[in-house]
């Protein structure tokens, strides 16, 4: 079904105003989910938008929240985001990272009782959008293994940089650490195929083709083996260690565990302030040298382009705000059951 | 063979002396030549010595060199490194970023007029030692392809970070970007074995199993695809881009290009101070907590032990202290090979 991104804001704004967020919160809010949804990230867009506010509505997620630093120095600070919704609070803690890389060069901040913040490119795309590169990372709960573990031990902890280009948009990564998001595994498991067999381990810690047993009997393998299970260990310790969060197994889940708790997310962010070191202009002079040899490179047999990070999200971005959003029934229907919840049209 | 550590140091300082370097260099890059070795990371220890030997005589490494800061604030600075051996340029880098670290919390150093740094490790173990987080990345000729590319387009860009734990070692990861090193392909090639067929293309861009047209005919895969590949051009832009050093392709390579011309790498460190955000005490009882949820998660079918990044090598480094390191034949070789240009004994 085609939605135009105006009346997906408006919904998501009138839906999270519902369940107690101020009119700022609300718009906020809704403009991350939806950008992640004109991206094509559907999983981290609106299609979460029921499930954050039966956690506003069950109290886990504040909707009063003050998120606020509680601790800082010349380029860093912490942030206790006071159980916010997570774009609230990821929100305010890029924007503390930001006007710390402005007076230093480079801000960390660190976070923690926030939720699960949606796609981390969301913040990215902000200190970009502000002519500073951005870094934004989270921990998780758990439902990757470590190499050699049979049972999740490390969340899928996302990791997204963007960097200014003088494009009309930055270069922007936003992965997971895993190998695959899980809902890739419930697709070829609703459609009855069977997976790679470095996407999950079995109930012995073995590989399977077998998406069915996901995610009863099963938990996902880290990207590229040790060296996505490090990176992991580097984003916890950085969004969920020296913040004070919740750690790996202490983190709930925003949609499986019990409303009323907050989950304990930690998250960092950080942001670099390249004006200061070289000047905007060197910086897009040299990420264009950057960018021509990428995409002039030549091409393997049946590839008609190349791309940088980013750039076919943006590029169905533009065609969403010219075209409307084709949302995916997997979005409508958490959409139309909120719909009928909040006694709205859909 | 078997050789002790001491003298294998003796060997590495003493022939870096002979090709120009000051004691002081010498006895660093030998330090850290030879920790690499005692890790077991053999293809970035001493077996690069005769190597950059050649690059010191040809001038293309400056023997008196003096790395300097030329570009600085509150939490970021900027150093030419003169064309330094990797290991002096990089080792002066790191200590500029952790003692911005100590002032501001974080500290950011970008390197132009680098080479081949050697192990990323090293000098993220620097930064751990003196109780900070370390990270320490680099640029480097192209040796791996984009997705869709079917020539190498980025360097194997390896990224590496360090965090102090409170046990005698801090957790550390070293990896290149790449999804193999391209001395597995060599090896499988000398074995006269097939490769898997996501570590190299062909020369049409498409993946094979024949490690024999590498590098000719070859180039590397990036490390879990579009997420490895964005992880590398992002350790470009802080490494490469920012710092004014060579941009990818415009890099050479240490080992194959003409010894007089100057590589133009690029490197980037940071240092965060966590003992300012939360303490050391509570940085390494935090650590303690992660620790033990990978030590002691249920291990998969025939698996006997669980380890954190870094804890092979470090247990590799305590035998090699005890019982001396047993150097593999592609080591020994050039090393042979260079006590006999020298006028050393062996």
């Amino acid at each position: 079904m085609n939605v135009s991104v105006d009346k997906l804001e408006r919904f998501t704004q009138q839906t999270l105003q519902m369940a107690g967020l101020s009119d700022d919160d609300a718009r906020l809010t809704a403009d991350l989910l939806v950008l992640t949804d004109t991206w094509g990230v559907f999983t981290h867009g609106t299609k979460n938008l029921r499930g954050y506010i039966r956690r506003l509505r069950g109290g886990g997620i504040r909707a009063a929240a003050k998120p606020r630093v509680v601790g800082e120095g010349p380029a860093w600070a912490m942030v206790d985001a006071d159980s916010a919704i997570g774009m609230v609070g990821s929100s305010f803690a890029m924007r503390v990272a930001m006007a710390k890389a402005r007076a230093a060069g480079v801000g960390y901040v660190g976070v923690r009782n926030s939720c699960h913040f949606g796609a981390a490119g969301c913040y990215t795309a902000m200190a970009a959008a502000d002519g500073l590169i951005g870094v934004a990372m989270a921990n998780d709960t758990p439902s990757v293994v470590v190499p050699g573990a049979r049972r999740a031990v490390l969340g899928s902890n996302p990791f997204s940089f963007a960097i200014p280009t003088g494009e009309p948009h930055p270069i922007l990564l936003d992965i997971a650490t895993s190998a695959v998001a899980g809902g890739k595994v419930f697709t070829a498991a609703a459609l009855g195929k069977k997976i790679p067999d470095n996407w999950i381990v079995d109930s012995e810690g073995l590989p399977t083709t077998d998406p069915k047993i996901f995610p009863r009997s099963a938990a996902l393998l880290p990207m590229a083996g040790h060296k996505g299970s490090g990176l992991a260990v580097f984003i916890e310790a950085l969004s969920g260690i020296v913040t004070g969060a919740s750690i790996a197994a202490q983190v709930l889940s925003w949609s499986f565990d019990e409303a009323s708790s907050p989950t304990g997310h930690g998250a960092a962010f950080l942001a670099i302030d390249v004006g200061q070191m070289m000047g905007a202009n060197e910086l897009h002079s040299r990420m264009a040298e950057l960018i021509r040899q990428i995409r002039e490179a030549p091409r393997a047999k049946g590839v008609d382009r190349l791309y940088v990070p980013g750039e076919m999200e943006w590029e169905r971005r533009e065609r969403a705000l010219r075209d409307g959003i084709e949302l995916p029934d997997d979005v409508l229907a958490p959409l139309r059951l909120l719909a009928g919840e909040s006694g709205l049209e859909w």
